[in-house]
C-alpha cells in the first residue's frame, strides 16, 4: 500500500521520527477514500500489535452512539432521563443527551471520589453518577469528563440497547469487519498486547505528568487518591478486560484507521456504518470555548473532539475523532475522506495527541488536497 | 461647522495624521445632538467621494432590521423559520432571529464553500444557507459571519417586507433624507466612487493581510479559493451594484454620520428613524466572550458591534455601530448623542477600525463630556 | 483554642505577617468541624472589633437566600417576576432567580447611573432596576454586579418574606446565635467599629486602586461620578446603618467564621442553619468563564463565589464564600468542614481577597487534610 508517490513525504517524516529517537515505537495507518495508503510501524511494535489507546477509545464509543442516533433510537435533544429514569435526580431532570455527551453536564466525578476499579466495574459508578448533583449548572461550562463520560455513555447505551458499548461495538462494528479495536479484550488476544511505557526519569524531570492541576474541580475527574491511575494501571488485566468506554480500548493503528474508514466505506463486505448526515450531526461543535479548570480552548462535538488549532489541529471543518493521553490519535476527515489511525507505545509528553501524529496528519492532508 | 473651539483637538489630530502620512486619504464627519460639528477630508478624497466601507455596511442593514422591529413586523425572539420556512432544515428549526443576527447561528458558510459572486447574487446562497446544518450548535459559540450575515439578514427582510435590505434602506432611510450611503449603487453615482487601495508592498512585508487564520472554521466564512476576494474585488462594478448587505456599501463619512444621526434626529425634514427603546434593544449585548476561531474578545448587539475595549473601544455603554475591514468606522453613541462617520481609502493595517478613527472618536467623546 | 499543634503553622504564618508589616491589623478565626481552632488578631484590632468587610457581606445575603430556598419559599428556576411582578419590564420577564443571583442578568447598574446613597436607601434603586433593560441578553454574560446584586437580592427577599435581608439575617441567623456580623449596625455597637484605612500614598503610587477599568460596561456597576465611593465612604454612618446587602456589613473574623460554622453546626444552642443539599445547591457553579469587562476567569455559585484558582483559590470542590474589596475573606468548605473568617483594616492591594488570607486558608486546609 505504501510507496504511492503522493505520500512519500509522510513516510519520510515517519522515518525521521525513527532516526531522531531509536526507541520510537509507533504505528500509523491512513485510508484515503477508503483505500489504505499508509501503513507504517516502528520500534517494538508490529503491525498487529495492540496498544492501549486511552481516550482514543471515546471515538469507538461515539460511533456506537452515532449508530443509535442514525437508527432513530436516540434523540440528542431528549432528556437523558427519558432513557435512564434514575438519572433524573438532584437537578438533572432536564439535562439533554447532547449536553451529557459533550462534557457539559457537570458530572466529571462523584462526591467522595471514585476509584479506577469502579470505572472498570461500571454498575456502582453509574448508579452514583445518577444520584450526583452536577458540580456546575448543566450547560454552564464544559470540562473534560476523562473517565465518567464513558460510564455515562455506557449506561445510556445499555438502557437503550441492552448491550454495553463494548459489546455493541464488537458486534455491530468491529468483529464483522475484522477491525482490530477492542473495548474489552478477550484473553485470546492478550499475546498481541504491548505494555504501555511510562516516561523515563529523564523525561519526567523535564516536566510533570499530565494532568497535574491545582484546581480542585479538575481533581474530581480523576481517580481519588491516585490521579494517574488511568495511565499507570493501563497494563493491568482488569483494564484490558473492562474496556472502559472512555479509556480502555486496545487497538492497532490499522484497527483505528479501519474503524474510521468503515464509517463511509465498505470494509470486509460490510456496508458503511454511518451516513453523512449522522456524521455531520455528531461532528457539529457542541461546545467551543475555554475549558473549566484549565482555561484552555477546546471544541467538542457529540463525544468526538472537533479540530481546535493550535491545540487539536487534526483536520478540516467537519473532521471528528479523538486523541488519547498516551499520544494516540484517530479521526475521520469527511471533506478529504481521510481516516487516520496512530498509536504510540510510550507516553508522548506532555500527553494528548503526539506532536508527531499531528505532523503526519498535516502531511497527509497536504498530500490529499494537492492531488 | 468646524471651528467650534470644543473640537479643535479633533481637527488638530486629523491634521497630524495628514502630516504623518501625506497619502492619508480619509473623511470624518461627526454630529453632536444632531448638529454636524466636524466635517474633514484629506488626500484624494472630496467630501462627496464615495468609498467602499466593507462591513460598516452592516450598520445600514441593522438599521433596516431595527425599523422592522420597531414597526412590530419582526420579533427578535421568534424562530427565523417563522418568517423563512425553508430555514427550518437540518437542525435550524428553533434558531431565533436574535441568534441569527448576532453571529451565533453557526452559518458562517456552506458546505463546499461559496464564491464572492454568490454573495453578490444572493438567491442561490440564501437557499444553500437555508439547507445548511449549522457548524456549531446554535447559541454555543459566536464567530463573525463576515459575508453570510448579510445574506441571512437580507433574506429575512425580503420575506417580511418584500424588498431587499438595499432597496428598503434606500426607500425608507437614505434617499428621502439625502443620506449619501448606498447598498447597491446606481451607475449614475459611479463618478464619485474612489477605488479602494490595497496596502503597498512595504506594508504587506511588515504584516499579513487579515484575515489569514490557520483555523479551518474561520475559512468557512470567506470566499472559497480566494479568501481575500471580499477586499481585493471591492472595486468591481459587480460589488457596487450588488450592495451586499454585509460588505457592499459605498458611502461618504457625511453619509455615515447622517445615517446614524437620523436615528434620533430630524434630517432633511424627515422624522427620526428609531425610538430610544428600539436602539436599546438593538444595542443590547447578545454575545460577549471569545470569538470562535480567533479567541479574541468580541461583543455583538443585534447586528451592531457593541464597544469592546481594547479591541473595539468606540463608545460608551449603549453605543452601537460597525467597522469595516478597510478601516472605516461609524456608530451612534446615545449617551452623548454623537453620530460618527469615518472612511479611509487605503486598507488600514491590520484591518478593522483604523486606529486613527478610534483616536478621533476618543477625542470627540472627550470634547462632548467636557462641556 | 489556639495552640493545637496542627495549626502551629497557621499561627506562625500570621506572626510572620505581623513581623513583616508592623501596621498589619487583621483578625482570623477558623472553625474545624464546628470547633474554633484558630482565633488571632493583630495591630489595631481587638478580637471584638468590627471591620467593614465590603463584599464579604454577600455571603450573609447568600445565607438568607439559602434559608428561603431550604424553606421552599424560593425556587431558583422560577422567574424573578413571580416574586417581584414589576421586574417583568423591558425584556426581563423570564430572567430566573438563578441568573439574577449569579451576576448574569445584565443589571450591574441603571441608565444615568446611581449614587452610593441610592444603594443605601434601597427603594428607589430597586424600582429603577425593575424598570431597566438589561445591558446584555440575560444569561449571555456574567459581570460582577458589585452593588446592585445586593439591592436585587434584598428586594427579592422583601417580596417573599416582608423583612429586608439585613433584618432577616439579624433575626434568623446572627442575633440568636451571638454571631458578630451586622447588615445594618445599631448605634449601640458603634464603639467597636474601627475605621477602614485606605492605602498610603506610597502604596497608591505603586499601583492603582481597583477597580479602574477603561471599559464603560464596568463603569455601570460603580457609583456614578465617584466610582470609589464604595470604598472611600465606607466609614460613614450612613453606610453602617444601611448595611447594604452587597457591601455594607460590619463584622469581626469571629463573626464571619461563626456565621459559616453555623450553617452545619449548633451555635449557641441554635440548630444548624442549612442542610447539606441546600449548601450543594447554593455552591453549584452557575457561571464559569471570563468576566465581561475584565476578561478574568470567575466562577459564581448562587451569590457565593466558588473556588477559582489562581484568582480565588480558597477551598476545595463544593466550598463557597465571598471576599471583599478591602481584603476580607470568609467561606465554608464542607469537604473538610472548615469555616474561615478573616478581616483586615487597611485595603490589601490590589483589592479583593488579601493574599495573606489565601495563604492562611491554604495552611488550614493542609493541616486539616494531613490529620
Amino acid at each position: 500500500m505504501t510507496g504511492d508517490k503522493s505520500f512519500e513525504e509522510v513516510e519520510k517524516a515517519f522515518q525521521n521520527f525513527v532516526e531522531a529517537d531509536p526507541t520510537y515505537s509507533a504505528q500509523v495507518t491512513v485510508h484515503v477514500r477508503g483505500d489504505r495508503v499508509i501503513d507504517l510501524v516502528s520500534g517494538a511494535l508490529a503491525a498487529d500489535s495492540l496498544v492501549p489507546v486511552f481516550s482514543t477509545s471515546k471515538g469507538a464509543t461515539a460511533i456506537v452512539v452515532a449508530m443509535l442516533l442514525q437508527q432513530g433510537r436516540l434523540d440528542l435533544d431528549a432528556a437523558v432521563a427519558r432513557y435512564w429514569p434514575e438519572f433524573a435526580a438532584n437537578g438533572k431532570e432536564s439535562i439533554t443527551v447532547r449536553q451529557l455527551l459533550s462534557h457539559q453536564a457537570g458530572l466529571p466525578g462523584v462526591d467522595g471520589g471514585f476509584t479506577i476499579e469502579e470505572s472498570w466495574e461500571h454498575d456502582a459508578l453509574a448508579e452514583r453518577l445518577a444520584a450526583q448533583r452536577p458540580y456546575w449548572r448543566p450547560g454552564a461550562a464544559c470540562m473534560y469528563h476523562a473517565l465518567t463520560i464513558g460510564t455515562l455513555a455506557d449506561e445510556l447505551v445499555r438502557r437503550i440497547d441492552g448491550r454495553s458499548v463494548g459489546v455493541f461495538f464488537a458486534d455491530e462494528v468491529a468483529r464483522r469487519r475484522g477491525i482490530d479495536a477492542w473495548l474489552g479484550l478477550p484473553a485470546s488476544e492478550d499475546a498481541r498486547v504491548v505494555d504501555f511505557l511510562l516516561p523515563t526519569a529523564e523525561e519526567l524531570a523535564a516536566g510533570p505528568l499530565p494532568p497535574s492541576s491545582p484546581d480542585p474541580i479538575v481533581a474530581t475527574s480523576l481517580p481519588v487518591g491516585d490521579p494517574f491511575a488511568l495511565i499507570t494501571r493501563v497494563n493491568e488485566e482488569g483494564s484490558r478486560r473492562a474496556g472502559q468506554p472512555a479509556s480502555g480500548m486496545l487497538a492497532s493503528a490499522r484497527g483505528l484507521a479501519a474503524m474510521y474508514a468503515s464509517l463511509r466505506h465498505v470494509v470486509n463486505g460490510e456496508p458503511p456504518v454511518l451516513d453523512d448526515a449522522t456524521m455531520a450531526a455528531m461532528s457539529q461543535i457542541q461546545f467551543a470555548g475555554l475549558e473549566l479548570g484549565t482555561d484552555l480552548p477546546i471544541r467538542f462535538g457529540v463525544l468526538f473532539q472537533a479540530p481546535c488549532p493550535p491545540r487539536w489541529p487534526f483536520g478540516g471543518v467537519g473532521a471528528f475523532g479523538h486523541d488519547g493521553a498516551g499520544g494516540s490519535l484517530a479521526f475521520f476527515d469527511p471533506g478529504v475522506d481521510v481516516a487516520f489511525g496512530y498509536t504510540v507505545q510510550r507516553l508522548a509528553l506532555p500527553g494528548g495527541m503526539d506532536a508527531r501524529a499531528v505532523e503526519l496528519a498535516r502531511l497527509v492532508r497536504g498530500a490529499v488536497t494537492a492531488r
